[in-house]
């Protein structure tokens, strides 16, 4: 069966989170005059997501989309790292940095050459309004905004790839999921969507030492979007 | 406070339902040798569209997606029509017109002018596969896929206006609804959205005699897209 639909992982596989949050932070810390380690601060928030996820996975506290999440995590970081006197609303505007992270190079000129043949859709476990907002910045050309929020399961749980494929109205063997990490592939085989790994070795930073390579007999293995693209006959 | 999304009725207000359904109707009945009024079968197929929803709404069979209630009312009109024979496939095929509507002539040009300045989302009853086939083929640039199959809400239920605008993040005055029938601008009015009349007198023909004029004092009222965007300085 062939596929119709590209369903895309985006923190690490379509956007640079840790480097846009560094830079936003090393601007912060200029202007405030702080003197912060603005990777040991990205890292440590990337750090509280999983287990924050893991919370809302085991139904300990009905759904909470992921911008919650993420800004009770900061609270927690703002406080280990000793910054104070922040207002609300430069607290929602530091949390809002994932609305703004920056697509890979090769990103843009990727999903536009791949949503010629195929819908393209998000399959992340961002909250809608932060992939609209993230697209609307950066110019991802997605189809459809879909994934956990959607589906009210936050990746690797099956809804969260079953759902996201039955809202667009395929069999999960016409999707094909496109990550940089493995355990994400895993889950959705596991679903029986087809399975694209890309290679995004610098995500965590230069000393990175895991999905640097395709673990498993995916689809395909592509060094980048465009890789891909050329793979998939675009 | 200022509109930062646009959320938008599709049926009618964006794609012209009618003619589009009696183009295929025609071509259809061409090559079977069929003596249908297509016009005819285009309006009795969308005076189905309202009561199915409303046996939805009331919660007597769960959430049923339209391409589901769209199939269910074919069948009914296919015996009217005394049209048999078809197989399964082709009357998926059939069903699937809605997912091939096409736009008004100023649609694209107007939604391309609009997306420069605002976030732009379907609130329509239709469910997301024919929403993302529909953008794919007509070249619609949605920003996100919203409305009542994922609020789980068919319009004019509040819950599709306050779930959509919430999974945008946005309060509903942040909200401009776009729709061309006062009906729907009313219930979207009622729960704090904006409002834009957009005038598609001939969505049902010749001789429509209803949702000609605004009714309501609306925020806008606009000839068409291009209008809407001049009117909101896109």
């Amino acid at each position: 069966m062939a596929f119709k639909a590209l369903l895309f992982d985006v923190f690490g596989t379509v956007v640079d989170w840790r480097s846009s949050i560094i830079a936003e932070g090393a601007a912060f810390g200029a202007a405030q005059g702080l003197n912060i380690d603005w990777a040991a601060f990205a890292d440590g928030w990337r750090a509280k997501y999983q287990p924050a996820m893991q919370r809302v996975r085991e139904g300990n506290s009905g759904w909470v989309k992921l911008d919650d999440l993420h800004r009770a995590n900061l609270l927690e970081l703002l406080d280990e790292f000793a910054i104070s006197g922040l207002s609300d609303s430069e607290i929602d505007h530091w949390n809002k940095v994932w609305h703004r992270l920056n697509p890979w190079p090769d990103t843009v000129a990727g999903l536009t050459r791949l949503k010629r043949d195929y819908i393209l859709a998000t399959l992340s476990n961002g909250n809608v309004a932060l992939m609209v907002n993230m697209a609307k910045r950066a110019g991802l050309p997605w189809d459809a905004i879909l994934g956990a929020e959607v589906a009210g399961h936050y990746k690797p749980q099956p809804e969260a790839y079953l759902k996201t494929a039955g809202f667009l109205g395929l069999a999960p063997e016409e999707c094909l999921m496109v990550a940089a990490h493995n355990g994400d592939l895993r889950a959705a085989a596991a679903c029986g969507l087809g399975t694209a790994f890309v290679c995004r070795p610098t995500e965590y930073g230069p000393d990175q030492d895991f999905d640097l390579a395709p673990e498993n007999d995916y689809n395909f293995a592509a060094e980048d979007f465009l890789d891909l693209a050329g793979q998939l006959g675009c």
